[in-house]
């Protein structure tokens, strides 16, 4: 007999070559179909390796990704497999999962494969898969490999089991199907119940531009066929909202060749769009008794030095300005906290005047590598709405709470409504790791702990993902597609106080060292507006669209009407814009629903003479005639049902 | 007989061995008495200086710049005389005028002198000058003037007269005195009424420090004791207003070593008087067709290549920024316009949608060495409230006159009202040295001056002062003790948008280039700031000040009602405090006065009852009780006063 222990701490006994499958039947039959992968003792193993010692076995499901994982390393087998029946001279390399599906690169020879292939090997695929054929994985020594992959003229196969050590090489065997495969499948083929080959490109073998060049065939697959469809689905609304795309529609920003990538050049429109989400959070702040500073975008290299930022980056990251003479050196910030420490530092303190709430829209800079940039969310330069907070260990509890009330107040405003936080805290095992003494961050992670209960966030608490200089606070924020985006954080410092010596003196009259805690609700203004537009889809709440309302006069004699209109919006601070093309009415009104501004009003003779206008709500249609004065009332309604004040 | 030609253009004859003098009396004897120096064929002569040829004149009072260097460099000749009389041992070395005043370099061995022998020299001082003596230049051998000075012991002449020709030495004796001179003096003096010592300090001789130190005895000195006492004060209410320190008084700004110097940190009262100016100039800048748009404050080194300002500035400025690969090169941005022409390229435009007037509050960072950097007016980083216009060459003239607008807009609305503006044109007999054809040019010039005359400014038209890219207008402000600072500036360009190759399709269907005007009324906020400060001596316009009221609890048990009336204060947008401390109220009116807060609000016992105020106003003393309601209503007059609408 031998004992398993699962993840919930659990330890069972099983007789000698029990399998994952075995374990999982004992638990329940539901489970045993759905097994698709498991672990033991920290290493992959197949469902139906029999298991020979005791140990710790994790069990995965396509739920999992170590599930997906094997699933779509699985159906890249298959792939391989249907691939050769139409290339039946096709050279195997590698297939490997990736993070959504899998792909198999293989060498055609003369031979090529394009799009219109797609549908016949989906065909075959499906039906290979329905053979149910079991992964089946074997030891092969390397001499026997070699020969096997010599026999079939694979110089790439046999160039990678040369790299390999004999007695650790192993064959995957299914159906007629053999592959060099390090392992980690499905119990069998007939799990994968939907495919689809979503693209071929070339690709260079080992990745090096001086080999041979590959065909790579990019697939996914799923266990049912309601899964591959959502996800298609989701894949093309998903493209409809990407926020490059989007963007460049809407006008936000723009990227420039000359100027450099990752730099974005903000348009009117989206300045303006990111100057109402500034203002919004400027306000809020001010009333959770925030105060703002301006830094510059440089410092000296000492500055970073003593934060710690450059001995950690510094090498990695944008490299140092030097001046003509070369005696001076600079570095572009990559973060903000440095400077408000020396902001903190320029005046002696009491307790009484603390805590100090220093907010600043801050500009910085971070070297990412060409390939990582990916329009707002990968950048070189973004926008921090950053703030850090000074205050006495006692005042932690209160700070941390106002900071929760304060981000939960953004992501409600501008309609999060699903997410989730996690708070991190110390490796209890090695608490040699972390600068501050064991006393003040326990009453940290208990701060913020006891703060995430008491705001009725749902949260998991996570040991050993604090950083090194103190526990912290991030929010995962869900979108409409389901995707989720890391978005505001608050972290607690003890580090940064002491590296720049700040003090404030306290009821002893003796000098204390002030807590600090980062915080930006947003994250960066760049990335939170892609998050933004790829939520939204482009419709943004009212209190924020570019462009609220589009006035369509029905012909050019009503231009002045619609001018006065404009005017009298404009005097109550609503955005609107008037359509004084020469176009029918009904196709303003078409062209008005796709640009998705909210309100359109349509004014013509009637409503010149009764001074009304005619509305009309975007997606839902005709809301009837109205005062100038009453749609002001509605506009300014319908703002205040997103937008409450902070604090109210 | 001589032919004389005065700066007037007119032609006298004279005798020969006529002088300065004699040519001022011939003109008025009032002008003569004022005469103090001479150029004759654009180099320096003494006014008694016989004039042998034919040549151009040109006489000097005091109130020339030329006139107060000759004063100055003849008063230090004077000061020498009078030092010598109590440290007869004193080695004389070199005594030049500077910009205010003068200084003479003496090596006084082994004595001393301090702030408590200058009313004794200043007393010794006066009585030489009264001697009236005059200054009489005289040419020596080399041979000569060395054996003048070692026999003097004094190696320092000996010094310089070795560096001179032989022939080209002089001497200049006034009185018992005499130096090596290169001459430039007043006629005698007597012309010197008043002196002050301002200070003395050490300078190694010839400015190294591995010579000999010296002592310098810096003094200045005037026509009338009046101008010095007039002087006096004038640099005692600057220092007073010295913007260093009042930024410091009112927690403005501040600067860290760590940071780098000429980097200002603006602390949360600076940061809120900056945005309240950045967002009174939005609003102005949104009435008049503006949109913002924001870019980075890198790019990359072709950027500024495209737009020429690497070739011009690169190597004296902060040096490019590589990345770890060391593939990329990017700067510092020293101005916004590269950036704002690649927003404007972001797409195609036809003539309609022209003009474009893109706005940024941009800081940008050129290098200056740290001997130039003073305060906020001479910085490393700064921020411009930069536009750009990109318009039609039909649309110069109005877009320039909506340009001045603004520019006075602003002025009037700080307080501003002397200034006087300069158009820089091109020099007519050098047209080859400017880009863009004449006639464009032509037009150019003429919409400034026609919008300068238009909008009624005191200007002047400077020849030969425009950029090579184009005419261009600045604006010279006085402030409020009789300093002229460059403030605004508008500037035609025609070279960037060739540069970048900028188009629009006119109403021809043909693609033209647009006409590009950079402009900044404020010039920079920080150097804006620190001229509003030492302007107004940190008296703020109510509309901008940090503070508008300050609440006077008269005792503790009016806390209660006066935290209601700033709550009601703050909830009509304006800006008060409470003054809690434990003081009496003599007391707390007193600080409030020092403080410069423009109100003060006294609450006790009597104001709880009725719901009242009793309002004090700085400078003004009591204006009795008003109901909160009317005393926001006080502040809401006084502000509309000074801030009216751009455009009302």
């Amino acid at each position: 007999m031998i004992k398993i222990t699962l993840p919930d701490g659990s330890v069972k006994e099983f007789e000698v070559n029990s399998t994952a499958i075995d374990v999982a039947k004992s638990i329940s039959e539901g489970l045993a179909r759905n097994v698709i992968s498991a672990s033991f003792n920290g290493t992959t193993v197949e469902t139906t390796t029999p298991l020979t010692t005791d140990g710790s076995l994790v069990l995965y499901t396509f739920n999992d990704d170590a599930g997906k994982k094997a699933f779509w390393h699985s159906s890249a087998h298959v792939l391989a497999q249907a691939i050769l029946t139409f290339y039946p001279n096709a050279k195997l390399t590698i297939g490997p999962a990736i993070d959504n599906g899998f792909y198999y690169d293989l060498d055609l020879g003369e031979d090529t494969l394009s799009e219109k292939d797609f549908p016949a090997i989906e065909k075959k695929f499906l039906e290979l898969a329905r053979e149910k054929a079991e992964f089946k994985m074997r030891s092969i020594s390397k001499a026997d490999a070699l020969a096997y992959y010599q026999e079939r003229n694979n110089a790439y196969k046999v160039e990678l089991i040369e790299g390999l050590e004999d007695g650790d090489i192993t064959f995957c065997d299914h159906s007629d199907f053999t592959d060099l495969c390090r392992g980690g499948h499905i119990p069998h083929t007939g799990l994968i119940k939907a495919v689809k080959i979503m693209n071929v490109a070339g690709a260079y073998w080992r990745g090096d531009e001086k080999n041979n060049q590959l065909t790579r065939v990019y697939g996914i697959s799923f266990p049912k066929q309601k899964e591959l469809k959502q996800y298609l689905e989701l894949l093309e609304e998903a493209k409809k909202r990407d926020h490059r795309k989007l963007g460049k529609e809407l006008e936000l920003f723009t990227f420039s060749q000359r100027v450099g990538q990752g730099l974005p050049l903000w348009l009117p429109k989206g300045a303006a769009l990111r100057n109402r989400l500034e203002d919004f959070l400027k306000k809020a702040q001010k009333q959770a008794g925030y105060e703002m500073v301006m830094t510059p975008h440089i410092g000296q290299k000492e500055l970073y030095e003593t934060s710690g930022h450059y001995a950690k980056y510094g090498e990695d990251s944008f490299q140092p300005i030097t001046t003509p003479k070369a005696d001076e050196e600079f570095l572009l910030k990559p973060m903000n906290c440095p400077h408000h420490c020396e902001v903190f530092a320029y005046k002696p303190y009491s307790y009484k005047d603390l805590p100090k709430r220093f907010a600043e829209f801050g500009t910085v800079y971070r070297y990412e590598q060409s390939g990582e940039l990916h329009g707002l969310t990968r950048v070189r330069g973004f926008t921090q709405d950053d703030a850090h907070i000074f205050c006495t260990p006692e005042q932690l509890d209160s700070e941390f709470k106002n900071v929760i009330d304060l981000v939960l107040y953004v992501f409600g405003s501008l309609g999060f409504e699903n997410f989730k936080a996690q708070v991190s805290i110390r490796d209890m095992e090695n608490l040699d790791k972390y600068i501050g003494d064991s006393d003040t961050w326990e009453i940290a992670e208990n701060a913020i702990i006891n703060a995430a209960k008491d705001k009725g966030l749902d949260f998991v608490i996570e040991e050993g993902e604090a950083a090194f200089y103190g526990p912290k606070l991030d929010f995962m924020v869900k979108d409409a597609l389901g995707r989720s985006w890391q978005l505001g954080t608050i972290q607690v410092d003890y580090n940064l106080p002491k590296r720049f010596e700040l003090t404030y003196k306290g009821a002893d009259n003796q000098l204390h060292r002030p807590v600090m805690i980062h915080r930006a609700p947003f994250g960066s203004m760049e990335r939170f507006i892609a998050v933004l537009l790829e939520h939204t889809g482009g419709k943004f709440p009212l209190w924020l669209t570019p462009e609220q309302v589009i006035i369509l006069p029905i012909s050019e004699k009503y231009q002045n009407y619609a001018e006065k209109v404009l005017h009298l919006l404009e005097n109550s601070e609503i955005r609107a814009l008037i359509d004084d093309r020469n176009e029918k009415t009904g196709r303003k009104i078409r062209d008005a629903e796709v640009s998705k501004i909210p309100f359109m009003i349509i004014v013509g003779e009637k409503e010149e003479e009764e001074g009304t206008v005619s509305v009309r709500k975007h997606g839902e249609g005709d809301l009837g005639s109205f005062s100038t004065e009453a749609f002001i009332s509605l506009i300014n309604d319908e703002v205040s049902k997103t937008l409450v004040p902070f604090g109210k």
